[in-house]
This record gives C-alpha cells, structure tokens and sequence, in this order.
C-alpha cells in the first residue's frame, strides 16, 4: 500500500524485476501537454542499464509504451499509463539464491513482511522499480516547464567513495553532467571517479556517493506546511530511492557548526525582486520555496551486490556462502542521476499544482 | 493541505502561535488503550519552554485538554482531540515587525505562498505548532507498547555546534538522557554544551546540533515499499520539524567512503532468529524493519531568532535593520528530543497498523 | 480513520454528545477569504436543536469558537479549528441504557466494532457530530461564492411521511425555505408536515422524510471520473449524514420507467452558452457538472429514538424491554436541511479547487 | 486525479475505449492469496460484449494478463497489475461524431472540464472503464472469501422498465442468477424482460432498470464512521458506475413512509449472538455492519447511445441531428451486475482490512 506518490500529481509504481514487466500509472496529469513516447524514452535511456562501461553490462531496451491517457500527442486529464515490458531473463540463474538471504539486500525483509518473495531477482526490491519514476518524472519536467518557464532541474555525481568534486551549483547544467559516463560535471573528478568504479569492479567490490541536485526558476510559494514541506518531501522522495542513507537540504549537516548569525540568510532587493543574500537555506524557507535555487544532496551506499564471496544464511537459519557472480552495478551513482531528478520532478510538479488550487488571488489578479 | 500525518493512525494538528491555542485531532488510534491527560502532559512537559535554563524564558504551562475519544480513560476508537490554549502574549512586541521579513524565518514565504500572514510571532510556522505533534507522539508510544512489549524510543543530543558526544546508541535509555538540561546522556559532553550554549546566549547568537534516535523491540515487516520506505516515512518525519536541514539512516553520509564488502550486514542466527553482525543498514532493509535497532540522525541549524542586529528588507523592499531581542531559545535541540521522538513515534505506529491490516497469515497461525 | 472528507478542502470532525465537545479542522481552505464567527453561528442556529417547537426541546447554544486559521476576520491558508463546548448534559439520564441495545441505533455496532462505547447519549453516532460539517460548510459557501459569484446552494424538505410538497426546484430560494419550521418551502403542504410531526411526536413516535437540494451557478467541469464523479461524492456526503437511506440525482429512481429517446437531455445553444432542454442528468454528465442545476434527492428514515416502549436485548443477550423517553425529534428533516447543504457545499468546494489546480489552458488564456 | 478507490485495498484503473487498452493496478492486497488468470477471466467474461443476444453484439475477447504482483499463483503482496488490450476498432466508425455533442453523453462535460477529448468512442467516460475495476473486484472476492469463510454476494436484476421480479433477498444465490441472460432470478420476469429489451432494441431505443445487491456472512464492525460509513462508500462505489441514477441501502426511500416504531429493528438473541428480527436498515447501523445481511439497490438509466435521430448541436454550437447507429446495450443492467459485484467486493475487502488494523483486543484475545 505504500505505492503511490503525490496528492495531485500522483503516480502508481508497479512491477518487479521479473514478470510481465514494470509501469507506472499517472494520475491527475494537467492536460494538454505535449507528450510523445519519445519525451518518455530520453529520460529512460539515462537509466538504462548497459549505457557504459561503468554501469551493469545487463542489455535492456527498456522500452516505454504509452497505454492511456494521451491521444494526438497531447494528454488528456486522464490516467497516463506507461507499460515497460520485462526481457526474458533466465530465472535459472537465480535458482542458487532461492533459500539464502543475501546480506544487505531486502530478501529477509520481504520474507518477514509478507511471508514470501519473488526470489527470481530482486523483485519488487529491485532498481528496476525505478522505470515507473523515471518515466512519470519525464512528465513531470514537462509539465513544470509548462507552469515555470525558466525552470530547469539538474542532478549530479558530486563524489564517488573519497573522490570529491568541485561543482559551482549556481552554474551547473545538465548538458554538463552529461558529458561523461559517471555524470560528474567535474571532468577532472570524473576521470578519477571513472578509474576508481573501474577498479573497484574489478575488485568484485562497490562504492557509493553523493549526488547533489539544484532546481531553478520556481516560484516562491510551493510546500504545504506543516507536514508537506518542501523538505520533508524531498527527503521522502529521495529515502524511497533504492540505496540511499542520506539526506540534505541547503547547508545540512554543515549548518551544525555554524551559528546563527553566519547562517541566516540576510534579504535583500535584487532585480526588483526579493532575495536573499547568501542561500544556506537551500532554496526553503518554513517549509515553503523563496525563489531561490533548491539545493539538495544524497548519499547513496556501495552496491550490497558485490563479486565476492560472502557469508550469510540460508532461509532456515543455517549458515552458509554467497558469492552472487553475475553482472552488476559497481557504483550506482551514474544511474541514479535520473532518477534523483525524476523524483524530485514529481515533488515539485504536485507542490505546484496543490499551491494552483489554492491561489484564488493570483488568479484574479492576473 | 498540508497538516495531516500518516494513513492509519493519522493526526491533523491546527493552531498558530498567538490566537486560541494549538492542538491535534487524532484519528484511527486502536480503541481500549489506556490513556489520561497526564500522559499527555509529561511528553508536553519535556518540550515546554522554561523548563532549564538553557532554552526560551517565556513560561507557559501548556496544559492539555482530552475534547474526545477517551472514556473512563480508554481510547473509544473516535478521534482525539487535544486542547492547548495559547497564553495571552503581548501582540504588542510583535509590532516593530510587521513590516519587516526576518531574515531565514518563514515570513517572506507564507506571505508569497498565502498572501496574508499572522505577523504576530512566527504563526503557523512558530515551533509552538509542533505541541501536537507531541501530544499525538505520546499517544502513539502507548500503542507502540501495546503492540510490541519490548519498545523503546530514546533520541538523544549527539552534537551541539563543535561539541561531539561519545554515546553508545546501543545501551542508551531514556533515563540517560533526562539526566540533564541539554538532553545528551554523556555527562562530560553535555557540561561543555551547556556552557556553550550558554555563552551563546550572551553572545546574542545561536548554534545547531544534531539528535540521534534509536528504537528497539520493533518486529521486522513494518515499511511499506516502494515510497512509504520506513527510511522515508522518518526522513519525511523529521524534515518537517522547524529547523531540520538533514536526515541520515543507519550509515548515512558515512557509507559514502566505504566498500560493498565493509558495508553489507552479514546475517547470522542469533538467539534463534535471523539477526545481522552488524547495522549499517539502521535496521532497515529494503525499507522495511528487519528487527534490528533503528537507528537515524537528524541535523539542526541554528536557531534563526538571534539577538543580534542584522540586515534585511521591509515587506516593500527597503533595506532596514532588526534587532528581535527578547526571548528565544539559543539552541533548539534540548526541546527538540521529545519533538523527534514523537515523529518517529507516529512513523512507526502508523507503519505498525498498516502492517496488521495485511497479515491475514501472522492472524490466523496464532 | 474515517473522520475526513475531501481532498484539498479537507475536514477532520471530532467529537461526541458527551464529553469536551465537538468541533472540525478545515485544511487546505484558501486564504483570504472573510470569515467571522458570526458566518458560522448563522448556519449552527439552523442546526439547533430547541429553535422550533417541532424539534427537540433540548436548549444548546451551540457556541461556535475559532481557534486557528483567522487573523483580522481573514482566513490565514492554515488550519481553521472550530470549536463547539458540549452543555454539561446529565450522564444519569443515561444511566438506565449502559446495558442496552436500543434498536435502530449504533449500540450494538459500536460495541461490536471497538469493544466499547461511551454510553452517555448517542456518543459519536449522535446527530451532534453533524455541528462540524454544519461549521465547515458553512466556510465553505463561503469559498463557493467567491469562485462562482453566480452560487446558490438550496436545499428544502420536500416530503414528510406521506405529505409531498409541490415544488419548483428551478425557483426555490433559501428564503422560501426559511420561512416556515419546517423548512418546507409549499406554505400549504408545511401546515400540514407541522400537524403531523406534532402528532407523531404527541403519539411517541417518529416520521421519517425526502429532502431536495438544489445547486444553481456552479460551472460546467466539476468532477473526477472515474471514481470522485460529482454524483459519487454526493451519494457519499449524503449517506455519511445519520438516518439517510436513500440518494438520487436528477431522475433518479424514476429514470428506471423511461426510455432513453425521453430521457436523453437534448444540447441547445441559449444565451450564447451549451445549455440542455430538459436535465433529468440533474447537471451531471459522465460525472461532471453540466452547468446546469445539480438537483438530487435524500430519504430520511423515521428517527429511531421515540418515545414508544420496545423489545430489545441487554448487552449480554437477554430480552428486556426500552422505553427511552426524553426530548427527541420527531422528525430530523427540519434540522437536516442545513446538514445536506453543509455536505453539499463540502464536495463543491473540494471538487472546484481540485479542478482549479489541473486547468492550466484557463488560467493562461485568462 | 479520481482514478483511484480505497484507502487499504486501493486499486487504479487507467484507460480509453480506444487506445492501448485499460487496466487497473491493485495495492494493498494481502499477499499468499490464491490467484490466478483464470478467476479474473471469470468475472470479466461476465461483463464482456457479445455474451448473448440482448447485450451489445461488438465482440471483445477482453483477455486479462497479470502483468505484476502474483508469483507461482499467489499474490505477493506487491501491485498486481492488470491489462486487458483493446481490440483495434475502427476509428473511422466515430469521424462523425468528431464535433458533435451527444446528448446524455459525457463528450461537453470532458470538453469543459479538459479542453480535449478522445473523440474515438467514448473514451474514459466508456463503460469499458469498468474491466479494471471487475478485475480488481474478482481479486478483492477472493480476499473476502478467505477472511468471511461464510462470504456470499448476489447482485441480480430487479427491475427492468417496468417489469419488476419477485426475489426473496434472504434466498437468492449466484447460481439463480446466472440461469438466464438478463441476470433476473425471477424466471417469469426475466421472460418478459428479455422480450421487452428485445422490442427495445428494435425501436431503437434503450430502457433502464434497478439491480439489487445482497450480501451474507460479513462479520458486524465494518465501516468507518463517520464518513467512511459502509452506506457511505458503496453509496459513492455505486455511482460511480457508468448511468447510475439512484442508491437505496435496506429500506431506502421507502423508510418515508413508515414510522419510527415500525422501522426500527428489534434486537433478539439467535443461535446464540445478536440478531434483528427485522433487516430494514439493510445490515448496517451508524455506518456499522451488525452481521445481518447487508441489502442495497440501484437505479439505471435508460442507455444513452439509442438508434433514433435526436436533435443536439456541435463543438461549435449549432444545432444538428445524429442518429449514432452501430451496435449498442439496448439495456446496461445485465452487464452491470458483475460491475456492482465488483464495486461492493472492494468496498469491503477495504473495510474488512481497515478493522482488521485497529482491532488490538480481537487478535490478542483469539
């Protein structure tokens, strides 16, 4: 019951790693927006698994079809539902795992809570849940760059492990991030970054890290105080994300050593608009948008499926070794770009709609 | 739209800081669970102002009032209502503001999101509103013990600005804590933080810190993949607290240097049942509870009130000066243990009820 | 858990006969819109009981207080907290049925369904619950107004037992309605109603009754298929009031007689707008509003509390004998008018602003 | 933003009667549930066109596929998704119905409240909407059956025009129902009903009726007051129902008629637990089940779509005549009876879960 998103903009995830397929159904889409399976696939095809020779060799199309909801390449108010089908993989491969628990994946979890699991793969546990999202936040950014014209929504690799990079997030674009396969706009960092999944792959180990977002061109005004803040939903966007352990918004962590009178963002009148100085706050202020850019980070973990050999249990208690084999993601920050993108999509473009219903005067003024 | 919490068990709280008090409705608490106004008050009690030296002057009493749902001292199953009046402040001292947006407070944003503000006090965005939320936190906890006979929740003071306390998050207690006026259950620490904190004050400034929480003798199976993750229910939980600016689970941002092979809790069986060696996971695998103590981090900023003059603009845009003076808290962390203890408090009884509703087996094998 | 309606314009109803009180939090109501106490007391005084000699004798003020979400007799965007204090009620009166299950009421569910009740008065299925919806509906008519300048919202009782009343539902004005006790607004058929429910009430007994509702100048486009349809949301606002057992809307049960080549609604231009001939849709098509009047239809049963004795059992299975005595209503119909307005105003107010956030074109063309 | 029905058992169903096809997702259904393609097929071959003469003679396969969820024919307790894929109609059939407003159709008020349509069929305002939601009931029947072992619902045919069966409510089974093609288990008047929608069709015209829905062996506690109330939610589950006009539960509008004394049940012991002698509040009590059969009726229009030329006007407002032709349901009830099955299986599946949630005493006791 824990698979839908949003109060207006709400989307339904479904599907697991093997099966019929995955998909997501959106409902509460504005209509008459421009959408194309095409706009859907872009944003498909920087997840996709086999995109480089840092992420998973894994070969899936990952192909998105349209099911409902749109006709003459406008939506129309109605349900958008998007169906990707699940390639055959050989479940055979999976047959070893059946009766082990591997460590730090959800399989002893998902046998606690519902008394059985798909075992072929990771299930519903798995990454590739993230299709639904990744899709629905394609149609998102649309529809944001429908309300909010100078809106532009980036996300990158900002460290790998102990490699750090050095990111200006005012300036940073996402023709920038791009660039390279570990989409890490410092080219200098990503080399190092590059070099180091690979090392780490061949090690038959993994890695994780940190990726930072930046939003541009929003109106003050989106968060719904006192539970749904701008913040609050965020950071459950992103803890819903497979592999992540972290969250910060504006200055984080960091603001702990900080007192109050270097921390508080001091107002100002800038371009005939209201501003603020510095932007500690990261873009949030109460709960609710100021105008300036959000900015937030994620940590995510190393990969728990790893080369080498581990020790574990089997499903009966007994204790045993696990040496997964197979293709898999050394570090899972290139993929999850997107998909941190895409959920932070959905956040805004619901925020903006709930803050729509409720702007009677905006409207009347207009 | 934006003041209910949770699905099953799920309170709606109302109420700024000047006007005729805050309070909470809760609806869908169990029926038959014992529960007076002195429950209540005790956890009101440990968030009230004026209760050390260390926090805010301004003394009220807080007193809560039962409207509904509890007879003869038992839950009727009908929602709870809880009263607390708000003392008659001077609106008076709030005048010199009421032109003026205070730097990093919320008065520049609920006035582009609503276009109309309470100017008297913070309002809706005061921390006064989070009285509910621990009013409702208190009744949570005594469904939590109902549900699972070993619960136990202690947040703690971890850090406050520079000062990083030494606790075993495995053996803390309750009692610990309450030990002394900043709420962290090293002594040594918690003497220099209470200077600190002090001097700051003298200073006319404030500092952050961060609370760790720790919750044990919760079964596995409570998390609700693939967006209501238990991780993500509690970073939400905790974002939406004035004055949070990050969240980390288990490992958090540490996991980011580590290796897949140092990371991963192995599983081994352990009193007759599943356990891991160790908890980077923070209990949570998947997104759901796997038995072991939950474990998270929550970070605090500085207070944004500080008595020190500073720069800003007036709601038309002209460059003045503020001085707040008056009352304020130097360090909100003290006050904020028993707010995030509530949160999780609701994260986790909501999370438990959604549990039952699905546990056709548990039910009939017992 | 089901104490809220709506999903933008959302109430939280709490509150039993007996005990604090009773009130309603209203989340998500737009801000600035004009709002006293005196808007909701207006509507409360048709709710109350002891206002007329046809209903019960009972003499509650019904004070209604707000305790949030106002400031300078404008609405803030937060909460508004509504509050009405219970009269001390004499518990003793209730004394004798603590062990019965008096027939036709919720005793018996109530225990069955939360192992307990609070026996004093009707608890939480009293028709004192209603004093909530009455108050946000009330607010609520106020935001219709503001949406839709043309908004009329009229809703009349237009048959008591066996006396139907001559109406004109395209004409009829609250002021009619207001003008007799009975709030029937055909003068003859009134005397009549009046005469009966005195006789049934000198006779101990009670009568049952069918109330319209009329909603004029509400625009074309409220409504989300497939499941919120404006009729939906209707029948269930409706069937949530107590001693309803029946809804229709526009033709209603009648429709079931007719063909389709005479039940069809006919499209015409008129004043320059898509107007329909006839409206046995009752201003719904497909769900949404038409634009024409939203008429439909709700029976009342016979009050279950009459003065009469009757067989039932006690709480532990043994046949006894009840004969409740007391102040009650004849006949809920005269009190219930504002109660089916209150719901109606509810579900529009909800659906307007819920089609306020998805019309991107209107705005924009504006 | 309407597309979804349920708070625990929630479904979604997507889809226009022209495009991909339509589906439904079901989240929150318990997971080792027994459940295949087969008892989906089953229901939906109920409702399917083409089933026999006096339905609409377009010729649908309607094959269901599991696209998620189940795993070796048990439900994981993750979304199971379900499509059915449209049959490639011709589009060209509805080119003149381009800029044409039907009357009684939903084709002004989707045009209103979207500013688009899907002119090709009638889109999601089609009854072909209704598979997802048979679908998703045929899965919510088998989660009924496993917690009510007793579990018995029977919809059937009561009334067509103006021929009305006689049915002992008490008495009748599936099985009687599915005797004949118009679903009446009155053989008499199921003879006379197929005769006069067989003249129906031939003048094409269309006729409406009422189907009556029964249901055994639920526990008493279901339903959530006071919103969510069992009369409440199958009030708003039925009309939502593609031309539902009106909704009865137990004695409905005829309650106006009787008086206090009359209508009220009698409690009595019986075969050792509380029973009603008489059953006209339908089952339920303040919202509650009681445990007695729980009795409901609805009102259907005449069809829409009827083959006679009738006057209307185009997009543009001038007026025109259209004489749909092709092939249409002269008649919904006999498809519709599976759809208020479906309907009334989901509301209970939903609020059997949501008791089982807070019933602490039940579980501990048992």
């Amino acid at each position: 019951m824990g698979n839908s998103f949003g109060q207006l903009f709400r989307i339904t995830t479904w599907g697991e790693s093997h099966g019929g397929g995955v998909g997501v159904v959106i409902d509460g889409c504005p209509p008459r927006i421009q959408l194309t399976e095409a706009d859907i696939q872009r944003e498909l095809d920087r997840r996709r698994p086999g995109q480089s020779s840092i992420v998973t060799q894994r070969n899936e199309a990952d192909r998105a079809e349209i099911l409902s909801g749109v006709f003459d390449d406008q939506t129309l108010g109605t349900p958008i539902a998007i169906l990707v089908r699940n390639e055959d993989a050989d479940p055979e491969a999976y047959k070893k795992i059946v009766n082990i628990f591997r460590p730090s994946h959800a399989d002893y979890t998902y046998e606690a809570k519902y008394g059985i699991r798909n075992w072929r793969g990771g299930g519903r546990a798995s990454a590739r849940e993230t299709i639904g999202r990744v899709a629905a936040g394609a149609v998102a950014q649309l529809v944001l760059t429908r309300l909010f014209p100078q809106f532009e929504l980036v996300a990158y690799v900002a460290q790998v492990h102990e490699v750090m990079a050095k990111i200006d997030s005012r300036r940073v674009r996402r023709s920038d991030v791009e660039r390279n396969a570990v989409r890490c706009p410092d080219e200098a960092a990503a080399k190092i970054m590059i070099q180091q999944i690979d090392q780490v792959r061949r090690d038959g180990d993994s890695v994780g890290g940190v990726i930072e977002c930046v939003i541009r061109g929003v109106d003050a005004g989106l968060g719904e105080p006192v539970f749904d803040k701008l913040e609050a939903e965020l950071a459950r966007a992103m803890l819903s994300l497979p592999a992540t352990k972290g969250f910060e918004i504006g200055s984080g962590f960091s603001a702990v050593t900080m007192r109050g009178s270097e921390h508080n963002d001091r107002f100002e009148t800038r371009d005939g608009r209201v501003r603020t100085t510095t932007n500690f706050s990261g873009g949030v202020q109460g709960g609710i948008s100021n105008g300036e850019d959000i900015f937030f980070r994620v940590a995510f973990k190393p990969t728990s499926t790893i080369a080498r050999e581990q020790q574990t249990i089997t499903t009966s208690g007994e204790e045993t070794t696990i040496a997964p084999g197979g293709r898999h993601d050394p570090c899972v920050l290139p993929r999850a770009v997107p998909m941190v993108e895409a959920m932070a999509a959905l956040v805004l473009c619901d925020l903006a709609l709930r803050q729509r219903a409720i702007s009677l005067q905006q409207r009347d003024e207009t």
